[in-house]
């Protein structure tokens, strides 16, 4: 139609798991935009959408984005990376689509949009040519200190935010020279994670955070678990404040 | 009272600024309270009373805790120490207070409460003693990100942040060794960040936000920011991601 306004493009957090760690403005935007789209693993509606249920108008229109490939290929294999690069290609063409017909599509994204997400792929292709918010959301990191109240980072401390995908020395080098850590990407890397904590004497304070803030959640201290099993939703925190009041007591 | 129930402490994480960032935990917490308490200077009521105001019922009680010192006196300076642990120790007594006698007290923390907030104070010295809980809250850092729209961490990428009271050589040492970085408490020392910064060859891509999500906010390139004056609400950015799609088209 000649004079149509393109849509609005909104990334929106949808917090860690629990629903009531959504915030005011993503409630909003998903009650009002006319596309609702999301990542999902094929044969799935994927766990974003599950978050925000409550939200979804009754026959409003979705659209979600199946990822074609498991993680049953290795990330460094060279078919993977075309595959998923050709996904993330296809999935921005379809959002343009609805975008380009005038319509808001608000696209979930897990914990926070710009911190890890998929969301990011679809970000930097459609943000240049479209008008795009973020809504900023609930990390999955903040969600699990917060579940098992352990205060994260105080006063002049170092943060280092670490995927559990970096090598076992690169782990370790890193986890010897800051203060406080998180190891995200959990999954299959946890018997790595755990030498490498143990290897720079933080093995004793680090907590194990599967499925932070959902219904079937589960923690405990890493060194107290007896198994290297995890699933994808798992974190691992290593805190700072040696010295809180707390701990001297 | 014989026989009383204790209440229930509440660290109540509220976003960085904007109201809407509030979680729909957050504002059922609050609406819910008995007592709301926060830090503020004194003379004020704060931001963070600020941010949660249409929420609070007419009539709520509430417990300003009103720091002693300013940033007038240096962090290192002894009496500093002394009187804001002094401090610390009183405002926990005052809402232990109001938990003994029954009643649920939400502490109002910016940002997420166990990232470097004040409320860790309070948590350490009253989570032992009554029941607890934490409400995550989307921290400053994805607020300020999420508004210029900049992908910050994507894949195997390490974050690392770095409050800005660390000395020239040691941001410049970390910076040097990361992917991703986040400055916070900018402030004062907004020329030290930015030499560091140039030193590593990172201050291109470095992004400056004030008062992130707030009304009054603003952001801009660092390198194209004029002059080194920054509030105390103000971070900076540095972007992962170098072969973003974007970046290389
Ligand atoms: C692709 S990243 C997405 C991060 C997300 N955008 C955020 O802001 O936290 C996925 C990783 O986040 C972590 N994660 C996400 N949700 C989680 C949860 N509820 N509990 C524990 N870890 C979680 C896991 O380490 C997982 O491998
Ligand atoms: C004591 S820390 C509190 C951090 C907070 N708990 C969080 O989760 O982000 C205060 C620092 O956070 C940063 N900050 C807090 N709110 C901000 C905002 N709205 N915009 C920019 N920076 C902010 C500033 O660097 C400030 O010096």
């Amino acid at each position: 139609m000649a004079g149509q306004k393109t849509g609005r493009l909104i990334g929106v957090g949808t917090g860690p798991g629990d629903p009531e760690l959504l915030t005011v403005k993503a409630v909003r935007a998903i009650e009002q935009a006319d596309v609702l789209a999301y990542f999902a693993k094929r044969g799935t509606t994927g766990n974003a959408r599950a978050i925000v249920k409550a939200h979804i108008r009754d026959g409003m229109e979705e659209l979600p984005l199946h990822y074609p490939v498991t993680t049953e290929i290795e990330k460094d294999d060279d078919s993977y990376k075309s595959q998923i690069l050709g996904f993330y290609e296809a999935s921005a063409d379809k959002v343009a689509e609805h975008l380009s017909a005038g319509k808001t599509v608000a696209i979930l994204s897990e914990g926070d949009p710009l911190f890890y997400g998929s969301y990011m792929h679809l970000h930097v292709r459609l943000a240049p040519r479209f008008p795009a918010e973020v809504i900023a959301g609930v990390t999955a990191m903040s969600g699990c200190w917060s579940q098992v109240g352990l205060p994260l980072v105080q006063g002049d401390e170092i943060l280092t935010v670490l995927p559990g995908t970096l090598s076992e020395m690169e782990l370790a080098r890193r986890l010897a020279d800051t203060d406080a850590a998180v190891i995200m990407k959990v999954g299959r890397n946890l018997g790595k994670i755990r030498r490498a904590l143990n290897t720079t004497g933080k093995l004793d304070t680090a907590v194990y955070v599967e499925r932070g803030t959902m219904q079937n959640t589960a923690s405990a201290l890493l060194a107290e678990k007896p198994d290297d099993e995890a699933p994808y939703f798992a974190i691992v925190l290593v805190p700072g404040w040696p010295d809180r009041p707390e701990a001297a007591s």
